[in-house]
């Protein structure tokens, strides 16, 4: 009589990144009891990455079978569309056009398997095991290399007339501002506040002032730590940083509240590690710029999954949902 | 065997404005039997009000009711809350606090009674009898005195953790810009493209103007009519307010397309009278600050139902989707 008396089933959620693809069994409760990993960019054809996928999970499925059924499959993926199944045109991945992975993975597991994009898994995860249970209204935000979101609305993810909602990265924040290093376009959140706009922001901060702490970094190391820790030795310089980031987050976030006045807002990602730094100013500016009846009542709160298994957990999550 | 053969069941929708209310009997194509109308602000208490809804409404419902069985009332109203069924601090109506409308309604008629505010009802109403049948996911926008909205995802209208979603018109679109008239905030959408928020325009730029004929209109008559008057006679400036003023709601309707992905973005009220001079810029600066994947692909169309009705049906429409 273990901790998984509850079910005796289930699910495999699988997460595909550019460079690496992460795994795990699953149960309801989101404990993961086994997981492993291969490289996606290895594999010329999808065929062969669904094989050696196979050939990699099948003996821990065989492990765990005697006392669990697999109930199914969920795979978050870098534009991966929930209602075709499909991931479509991912930049970073080494298949192009339309793959219809869903399909594939489903036929060679012999289970239903479920797609969507990373973001949107990440906040299944969220609502099935982690900060948003219980929750039917909720934005998740992850500020990594990128801006990403997924957001729920009474109890459902919002995926939109094609199923591509919930591309908050690419709002318009400052119009007419910092150029985007990948789309171009001009005042995008995602220029300013994922690790790599925040990197940008530095670069100009300690360019403008040459007596910053920051200006001891090397080019090539300065990321959202670096400033973290030049802010953690009292470099006002490395605190402007952030606090200007913080601002232009909260900015957004507030808009994002008068969209669909959520329970909560959800943060996951490296960016956050910097701290009250960034989420001081960042909840001062989303309270300044709210309409009253919406002040003081949206939370915001980090997310509660490890960051190693949150991807494999929102992945997962899709299968119990459906 | 007339028209209204497919059902035996009429609803009443009530629109509940500062001044005026309007009311009519619905059925479920959304033609209107019959409809009326009483002062909103003679009334001191809100059951006099009532009182007066139920004297001026009940003959109607007499004379259809051996054909017609009355389903219900829907009644949208500013801040009106769809889950309370209360209207909450409408600063534009005479009973202040916490009212219980739906209730009372409910209770004088002996028929349930859904409140909404005035810009989700006005959703419900197009998907219900307008340019949104057939759509799960679509935003409404009117353009009025002021600039409401109402979401619909997945077949539902947004209503958000306390039924406060969907303010669109107060989402800062320009960070420090205009002040608004109202809420103090700076650079909101309604400061700049309601039709308070043109006639602002139209002074400044006739100020800076004095060749332009906007100067030849008095004060008092400078509205969004007078200026589409003036850019029908050629000038350059009036052409302008209209061209600024559709740049940051195409703006702004891109933002509110990477959140959601809609269907269709509908438009009402008066601003849109201006017709190509707002829609032009509109719908270019919609699609520049657009990702490609929803570019030329989210319809922006006007309402289809009749100015005069559109609330009463709207109200209606809540009715027949519960």
């Amino acid at each position: 009589m273990g901790v998984y008396d509850l079910s005796k089933e289930m699910v495999i959620g699988i997460d595909i990144g550019g460079t690496n693809t992460k795994f795990g069994l699953v149960n309801h409760r989101g404990s993961i009891f086994d997981k492993g990993d291969i490289k996606t960019d290895i594999f010329p054809t999808i065929e062969e990455y669904v094989d050696a996928l196979y050939t990699s999970l099948q003996p821990l499925v065989e492990k765990f079978e005697t006392d669990y059924k697999l109930k199914g499959i969920g795979v978050g993926a870098p534009n991966g569309n929930y209602y075709t199944g499909a991931i479509e045109y991912a930049p970073n991945l080494p298949w192009k056009g339309t793959i219809n992975i869903a399909d594939l993975i489903g036929k060679k597991f012999g289970v239903p398997c479920t797609l969507t994009n990373d973001a949107n898994a990440a906040a299944m995860g969220e609502m099935m095991y982690g900060a948003a249970r219980g929750m039917k209204d909720f934005i998740m935000i992850t500020l990594g290399t990128g801006v990403g979101s997924g957001i729920v609305c009474n109890g459902q993810v919002v995926y939109g007339h094609d199923g591509f909602a919930g591309e908050l990265g690419h709002i318009i924040v400052r119009p007419g501002g910092r150029k985007h290093y990948s789309t171009g376009a001009h005042g995008s959140l995602e220029a300013y506040c994922s690790a790599t706009g925040i990197t940008v922001t530095a670069k100009k901060l300690r360019a403008e002032n040459p007596d910053s702490l920051l200006n001891e970094i090397p080019e090539e190391q300065l990321d959202s730590k670096a400033v973290f820790e030049a802010a953690n030795k009292g470099d006002e310089i490395a605190k402007e940083v952030f606090r200007y980031s913080g601002q232009i987050l909260g900015e957004a976030l507030a808009n994002f509240i008068m969209f669909s006045s959520p329970e909560a807002i959800i943060l996951f990602g490296g960016v956050i590690k910097a701290g009250d730094y960034i989420m001081k100013p960042t909840r001062e500016h989303m309270e300044k710029n709210l309409l009253p009846i919406f002040q003081n009542k949206v939370k915001l709160v980090f997310s509660e999954l490890k960051e190693a298994d949150a991807a494999i957990l929102g992945a997962s999550a899709l299968v119990w949902e459906k």
